[in-house]
Formats: C-alpha cells, sequence, structure tokens
C-alpha cells in the first residue's frame, strides 16, 4: 500500500534536516519512508492524508514498561511502595491468566496507539500473550521473558530456558519484534545467574533490559547480595552486551561518570520515579556526558498512563526546577530523548527514531487546532509543554495505518478490550 | 433557565457529602444549584444533561495568573528568567494596546472553559479590557489594576487612584466579579506605599493578591528595601487583610510555622515554578500546618498552558517525590487545593468551590471515556492523575453553560480570537 502525506509541517528528528520544516509531503511503500520532498507527485492507488497545519513526527518511543500491568492504573494512592507491591499487587499478579495478559496488553496497546507512541520495550510473563496482542494491534513491540532467581535456582533456569525458546520461536517472525533479554534487577538475581543472561544477549548479539538504581534500598540490596557496589556490580555484569537502564535514580554524579565506560542506555521514568516516592534522576547530567537517556512511562499502576508527551514535559522541567536553572533540558533534546535515543536504546536507530528516507514508517499527525496551542510562538516547545497524546489525530506503525482522524484502524473491539480489563479487575482485586 | 443534569457520578466536594456518589440529578435554577437527589422529577422548560458514566465536579478554581499573557505561551525555552523579562517579555509588554488586552484575556477564558475551569484570580494591567472580555466569555473573574511604586512614587499613587476607581465601579457590578487588591510584590512597592494598599483592602473588604518569594532574588531584595527579612515584612505589612500568597517556593519550614500568625493563603503554581527554575515550594508542610493552599497556573508565559488537572498532577507527584513518601497528597486532597481551598483562598466559599444546593452553579461534566482512564480502579485517583482538562466535556457558570459536549456556547468567534491574538505576536515580537 502506498500513504502519501500531503503539506506537513515536518518534525524529522533527523540531524542532517531542519528541526522544522514546512509544506513537506511524504511518500510511503509498504512498509517504508521513500520519499521526504515538496509537492511529491502521486499516481496509481495512493492513500492521501492531509496534513496542511499539522505536524507530522516520528511516532514516540516508550523505552521501559510493562503493558499487562494497565490493569493496575490508580490502585497506588496511599500506599508505600512495598505495600502496595506486598498487599495489592503481587496477590492480584498471581491470579492472572494467559488470556488476561493478552487483554491487559490491547489495552496498553490501544492507549499507545492513542497517544501517538508507536514502539514499546516491555518487561513482564507470559510474553507470549503480549506478542499476540502486538500483532493484532500492530505496534512495534520489544518484549521478554523477566528473568531472576534468587526467589528459587531452579526457576531461574526454568526462565532462562523459557526465554531461550522465545528468542529462537520470535526470531524473524515480525520485523515489527524483538525479544531481548530482561532481567528484573540486580537485587533479585545471583551474580552468576546474571552472567548467564548477559552471556545469551551476547551471544544472540540483543540488548539487556534492567531495573537499576530505582531507589535507596535496592543499592543497600545490590551490595549485599553482590557484595560490590551499584556501578561496580554493573561493570562486573554488563560489559559484555548493550544494557538498557531502567530509572537510575539513584545514581551520583560520580556514578553517571563511571556510566561511560560500558555499552549503556538510561531510561528515564519520571511520573512512576515521583509516584513511588523514589525522587528524581540526573538526567541533565548524564546528557551532559553523552549518555543516550530515553524516556519510560513504566506500567500504568506506578506510571498513571502511557502518554509520552506528559513525560516529556515532566523530564524537561524537573531538571530545570531541581537544578535551579530554566536554560536546561531545551525541547529539542527532550524531543530526541523520546524519539532517537529510544531507538538507540533498543537497538533500532537503523530502522526507526526519525522521519529519513529508507526508515521504517512509524509516524505520527498532531493536530495543531487545540486552543493550548495558540498563538504558536515556538512550535518544538508546543510539543513538549502543550500538545497531549490525545492531540494525535493519525498513528502510522510500519506504514499500516493504526489510527486515522482519532478512529481505530485496527481489527480489535476497544469496548471489549476495556470490558474484559474490568471484568479482570474485579475479579482479582485485592484490598 | 432551569437546567437538569441526570445520573451523575457526583463528586461535590460538600464536607457533609460522600467523595464519591453515584447516581445523582442536580437541579439548577437561574444562577444556584437548588436541589441533589436521585431522580429529581422535573417539568415545565428544563434544559436536560445527560451525565449516565460522567463525572460532575466544582469548576476548577485557579488562584493565580495573568490572563492577558497568553499571548506569550512558549517563548521562554532556552532563557534564564532575568533575560527572558529583560529581552522579550518587558519590550512587548510596552507594544500592547487596549485591544490587545481583550483578545489576550479571551483566549486564556476560552482555554479555561475548555479545560474545566470557571473561576480564576488575574494580576495584570489594563483591567478593564478583562473585565470586558470575561462578561462576554462568561466566567467567574477575580481580577485587580496591579499596584508597585519603586520604580516611580507618583506612578504608584496613580495606579492606586485607578484602582480605587475600578473598585467603586465594579462593585456590585456583575455577581461574577470582584475587583480585589494586587500588589505586585514585596520587591517592587516601597513599605509606606504597600500599607496604603492593604488598608484600602481591609476599608473595602477585599482580598489582597501578591507574589511572594517565588525566587532567591526576591528573597534578597526584600530585606534590602524593606530592611526586613521577608517573614517579618509579611508581618509587618499584611496583619490588617487576607493575603493571597502566590508562589512560596523559598518559604522554609520555619517559615511555614510563621505563617500560622496570618489570614494568608498560598497558591502553588508547580509548572511554573519549575520552569522558571525557581524549585519546589513545601506545600505538604504547609498543609500539615492547616495554611490553605491551593492551585494556580501562572500566566502560560511561564506556566505553559491553564489546564488545572495537570497543575493537580504536578502538586500531587512532587511532594511525593520531593518528600520521597507515597502517602503524601492523598489524591482527595489535592482535589480540595484546585476547588475548595481556591474559593476560600477568594474570599468566595459561600458562593463557590463545591456542589451544594444553594450555591452559585459553577460546575463541569467530565467524559470518562478515554482509555487512559481505564479500567476504572479509584475514581478520585483518576481525577488528578489522570484526566485531562480536555476531557471535560460540559462547564456551566452561575448556570450558563458555556461549553456544552465541547462545544463553545459563547458569542465569541474562537478562531477570529485566535487570529487576532496571532496578529499581536507577530506585531511586538522582540527576539
Amino acid at each position: 500500500m502506498k500513504i502519501c502525506i500531503k503539506n506537513a509541517t515536518l518534525v524529522s528528528m533527523a540531524d542532517n534536516r531542519e528541526h522544522v520544516e514546512k509544506g513537506i509531503d511524504i511518500l510511503i511503500e509498504e512498509d517504508k519512508i521513500v520519499k521526504i520532498e515538496k509537492n511529491i507527485k502521486v499516481n496509481g492507488e495512493v492513500k492521501i492524508l492531509d496534513a496542511t497545519n499539522k505536524v507530522v513526527m516520528p511516532g514516540l518511543i516508550n523505552a521501559h514498561s510493562h503493558v499487562a500491568m494497565s490493569i493496575f492504573r490508580e490502585t497506588l494512592d496511599g500506599y508505600n511502595l512495598q505495600d502496595w507491591l506486598t498487599k495489592k499487587i503481587w496477590p492480584m499478579e498471581e491470579k492472572l491468566e494467559e488470556e488476561d495478559i493478552y487483554n491487559a496488553s490491547m489495552l496498553s496497546f490501544i492507549e499507545m496507539i492513542k497517544t501517538g507512541c508507536t514502539t514499546i520495550n516491555d518487561m513482564y510473563f507470559m510474553a507470549e500473550e503480549t506478542i499476540k496482542a502486538m500483532k493484532k494491534a500492530g505496534i512495534r513491540l520489544q518484549t521478554t521473558r523477566t528473568l531472576m532467581d534468587l526467589d528459587k535456582a531452579e526457576a531461574g533456569i526454568q526462565r532462562l530456558d523459557e526465554l531461550k525458546e522465545l528468542i529462537q520461536k520470535y526470531r524473524d517472525n515480525d520485523k515489527r519484534l524483538t525479544v531481548n533479554v530482561g532481567i528484573h534487577g540486580l537485587y533479585t538475581s545471583s551474580g552468576e545467574y546474571v552472567e548467564k543472561c548477559v552471556d545469551l544477549a551476547q551471544k544472540e548479539g540483543l540488548p539487556v533490559h534492567i531495573h537499576f538504581c530505582e531507589n535507596k534500598q535496592e543499592v543497600k540490596d545490590i551490595k549485599e547480595i553482590h557484595g560490590l557496589s551499584h556501578i561496580q556490580a554493573l561493570k562486573k555484569y554488563f560489559s559484555k552486551a548493550h544494557t538498557v537502564l531502567a530509572h537510575c535514580v539513584e545514581l551520583s554524579e560520580k556514578d553517571i561518570l563511571d556510566l561511560k565506560d560500558i555499552d549503556v542506555s538510561v531510561v528515564h521514568c519520571p511520573v512512576s520515579n515521583l509516584k513511588l516516592g523514589c525522587g528524581v534522576a540526573k538526567i541533565s547530567h548524564m546528557l551532559k556526558n553523552n549518555i543516550n537517556v530515553t524516556l519510560g512511562t513504566d506500567g500504568q499502576g506506578s506510571g498513571c498512563n502511557l502518554d509520552l508527551f506528559e513525560e516529556m514535559k515532566y523530564a524537561a522541567l524537573l531538571q530545570k526546577g531541581m537544578l535551579e536553572n530554566p536554560e536546561l533540558m531545551p525541547a529539542y533534546e527532550v524531543l530526541k530523548m523520546a524519539t532517537m535515543n529510544g531507538a538507540k536504546a533498543l537497538k533500532l536507530e537503523k530502522k526507526i527514531g526519525s522521519i529519513e528516507e529508507g526508515k521504517e514508517a512509524d509516524l505520527i499527525i498532531i493536530n495543531m487546532d487545540n486552543i493550548l496551542l495558540k498563538p504558536q510562538n515556538n512550535l518544538i516547545s508546543e510539543l513538549v509543554y502543550n500538545v497531549k497524546g490525545t492531540d494525535v489525530e493519525t498513528t502510522i506503525v510500519s506504514g499500516n495505518i493504526l489510527m486515522e482522524n482519532r478512529k481505530l484502524n485496527i481489527n480489535v473491539n476497544e469496548k471489549e478490550i476495556i470490558d474484559n480489563c474490568d471484568k479482570i479487575i474485579r475479579r482479582i482485586y485485592t484490598n
């Protein structure tokens, strides 16, 4: 199928283009962007999308989430983290069945499509159900079978075997899908086990995805379990694979200098980190030191929702406010975090993250008519500070239009998915 | 005119009612709420608003803003405060004419209506233009003629005279309008002048509205100008009138204890405070000490937009994150800040701030169909963390429906106002 987006205000995020270009056409053939020019002449069967007065930019990339946790949205208020996990979440998770994971994942995928996110990096269990939902929804997914072994060594080995099978089964299965090596955390796995996991990642050429230094207790636990500081442990275990570190709230300025020695990306999840009472990661210091920093929402249980526009605004404002410097975090750098930096973190930078000829057609069209965007003094700032995910009008992944003019265009009944999720939570809810 | 809202999920914010009530009807006659019951029987000419599966709550109250600064939205990125003011804002403000203030105020009022805010506390100049816009838009306004005298003593006296005239002219002129005593700040006014202003407020029984301790420089300036600490100055000058203190970022825990001795409300403006690199006010400490804390967006130049739902989320998350305690700021307390606490700050608590029989009919109907609100595990949390201003479907002020099903219902051409504001900024823009 051919699609031609006409007369767009393009924010391509490509290094070799202007930040904002007016009156641009974008031609998509099958899954690829094939031409970016003014006044493209089209013939034959071409779907035309008029983007006059609209912004076209790359679909956003959510680099850390737990998509099946959508059903736990707003169960946290009034709890501390430990009580929330032990009294609410874990007892509910024990009751989850395969179909529940499918429905809860699909709820997240619809939320993504409706807020302009086209790729998500997921970490949970029963991944095949999430993959089933991903294929039906049409989004781009990196997922895993979450690994840990400190609860039970044999269970750890079994999980690793399951992940190996998953990697084999879904290799070259769908161009939008990657299975990566997701380790829950250094506080839930032994050193020997982590080494096995990273060996697998190295052998398969896959990124590792892990929670790292989300809160103070975790830092203490790592020290106790591994007899190493969190940074020593990181350097010891993760030198052989590209590692995506979610959170990093507890990294000091000195720790950040040490990050430069290994191949890591950091996923900043500001809303979740605040809501759980963890604090704020020092991302402007990381960016200054050329660490690849990207954005994630975490699961809705702590992260509220999957709207990455909201997450961009928190990322920008928190650094300005905390460091008492309004010149930090220029808006364009923040946009990069949610696009190219996300692609780099997932090792997908050759395929996605910017609108360029030859790349996969993952892009969104944003309606700028909302009065919250008027008058328009600085488009890039508007995208970071005033656009809401719900201003996204059209979402395209791999050349497929998943939403057009706010209408879902996928073979899924949204109302049925919402009803199913309501039923799940009523069945498993723990007070 | 009679309006009956049928079958609502009511979040009345009234002390004597449940936080959430299902299946409630609300009868409005003229400007008042006259009945709140299940299954109200109506006859005669009654406009019916079906609120099945929708939330009805009080219109939100924005306790600190500069409505005519809407045109400066997103002009700040990359600047520090001093450069932004001296190089961009002040040169532009000098070129503003009366009609500009009308158009820019109207832009803000439309933004308010479209994001569920029904009352705003404004501080700027050429207030009669803002009042003209307010009457046409139909919102509830508290405004002023901003006072200061350190630039020029005679100008200060003239401003005070203008304010006195404004108070006379608009007394009992419109039940939705109050003119209060707005003093720019203790760093731009002499002590003698501030005393005159507060005397006026006391004599007229009006609240004072002032910027206070927004940043460190201001605290130093107050000390230098008045020879008193900021708290000593506050106690000296403001003992005779209820004073609405915008910002209070620089108040220490000890300062906050001192606030208890005088009649003040604090307006927390988290987005603006972060964006200007000021920091975060210690509002959970204020709330613990029974200080009345309410919310404001500040002008769009620093506050981005007037969406108070966003402001509520920032208010809640910042305290949890900064103080590393997720149990702080329960969602219902945050809702109070944007409703009843706002009404108290403006001395309008007998008229607005909650949905109660006998109060003015200022209320909003929220569509909860958005997938970001599913599944619905905790309605009060959803309102604070996931509802966006643009989910507000219907906005009623003083019994007038200003927006119904997202369609503006006022005698104003939105597109024309936006075009006018575009023209203003093109005319006055300073690079």
